[in-house]
């Protein structure tokens, strides 16, 4: 299958190259970082191992082959840019896999093409781009596969999942393909949710957040609300979930700055629709009211309003 | 009656001044601008006219004389002073004036003197000390005075209420005598505990958070929220009070920072168990969840760790 890439930041840039360095056919298109990967190619730092390798590059859409599968990585915040992007560089009725934070930020790919395969990928990855084509991969690396079907219920594990799985694992990637992509959407905004927020608002790292008796406490019952609007949406998830991601995080992993906080220091737009907004309409037509999303979702809006504007 | 001014800053520098200009016999303790008053008196930069005052000034309370009233406009931070300060300058069943922000201020006084009259001060006013005794009066000036009682009721106009009422109208001072002080706490409440709060975590003004839609829907809910909360407690405040507050601090008061706003720049402890704690406490008695004003006092406590610790 011929792949395209679409945002060759940390997360595109990082799976991307991973399938290139391996053979596949990946076709990546670049925006400002264009003339150094032509050149040089994508340099990954990684835990696993560091390496180049060069790849195929384009400055513009309408250059690149039709591809089977669409890999979109671009920031949510980008997402106007589909409507025209993707009919030029993926078949009507290709596989587009959506590797973005959020609740329903496949819809978005499903409306502009009905034909086709919509997959979810989450990544638990630790990687930031730190120069152009050059990624640091510092944690993990899992990514997990879902289809989205609108409903909201579990589509299983269909061929095209089979597929897209099939490639990622032959390249070395740690791939877990899942039956319930929404279940799995919203476990990952319970700690999306307090940890980006907190960490813009309160411009801290998460083990600074954990240290603290309040902002754990904090942390928590914004866990706790996900969970319960995630079960008033019909997907179970467990109350115990909020202080075993706490201990996880503790223990497991490196002191991180998530994605939001990156975003913000580098004068960014957040991606306060993907990660908030979405969630909590959704939860609103289904009867819960996510106080304390809703307010760390209105102080991001007014900290970033120099930045969006 | 003989006056004893706790706390010479901003609020007990100003009232005290008030009363010592037109000669009263007004008595203040000091700490580090104690040698600075004690030479050049007290100089208030105030709207309705510069004056300067000598004053009779101390650096320890047991230099002081016994006084009738005892004016308290200590930061509430600073409150543990109190145990000891209060009995030395103080007849035991003299009265005693909180200028201080919060819910039951007034209680560590009466635990203290328990034959005390303890009379609540709310101050409406903008004042700041710029310098050792050297306070800026930039808007306003009323207070407003009730007599506390342990049950929350209505007190009504007491005597000894009307003893302070009179020598602070002959000075000038704009008083308001009030029956019911917890209901005007609560009301002051309304006000403080989104502005004092969202200045800090937000890095903003009052003027900047009503500017922007988001940080002033915040606002309105907490309003409704502290709202919600006083009637849950007996006080009856009407749900109209968040918005006519917004437009009034939009359209009558000066772009302003908030007393906490002020505390945070200086590194000065806050005051959160004043003006949030023993509020979302009393609230929970009454059975009134206060989800945004705890979420607003955790972050508070994030943020202050450095300075109290």
């Amino acid at each position: 299958m011929k792949y395209a890439v679409i945002g060759t930041g940390a997360i595109g840039g990082y799976y991307g190259a991973m399938l290139a360095r391996n053979e596949m056919d990946v076709h990546f298109l670049l925006h400002s970082d264009y003339p150094h990967v032509n050149e040089q190619g994508l340099r990954i730092d990684s835990i696993n191992g560091n390496f180049n390798v060069a790849v195929n590059a384009y400055a513009k859409p309408e250059d690149m082959p039709l591809c089977d599968v669409a890999i979109v990585a671009l920031k949510t915040t980008n997402n106007h840019l589909l409507e025209v992007l993707l009919p030029q560089v993926i078949k009507y009725n290709g596989i587009v896999v959506i590797m973005q934070n959020g609740l329903a930020v496949e819809q978005v790919a499903a409306d502009i093409l009905p034909q086709a395969s919509i997959i979810g990928g989450l990544c638990f990855i630790g990687s930031t781009k730190i120069g152009p084509g050059h990624i640091k991969h510092s944690d993990f690396g899992m990514v997990s596969l879902g289809h989205y079907i609108k409903d909201e219920s579990a589509a299983g594990i269909t061929p095209e999942l089979g597929l897209v799985t099939e490639d990622f694992l032959a390249c070395g990637i740690d791939v877990k393909p899942v039956e319930n992509l929404c279940f799995l959407r919203w476990q990952k905004l319970v700690w999306n949710v307090p940890f980006n927020g907190l960490s813009v608002v309160l411009n801290s790292s998460t083990a600074e957040l954990l240290r603290q008796h309040d902002s754990r406490e904090l942390i928590k019952s914004i866990m706790l609300e996900v969970i319960a609007a995630a079960n008033a949406c019909g997907q179970p998830l467990s109350a115990s979930l909020a202080e075993s991601m706490l201990v996880n995080t503790e223990t497991n992993m490196q002191d991180y700055a998530p994605s939001m906080k990156v975003d913000y220091e580098h004068n960014r737009p957040l991606e306060i629709n993907a990660i908030y907004q979405s969630m909590i309409d959704r939860a609103a037509r289904s009867g819960a009211d996510m106080k304390l999303a809703k307010m760390l979702a209105q102080q991001l809006q007014f900290l970033s309003r120099d930045d969006v504007q």
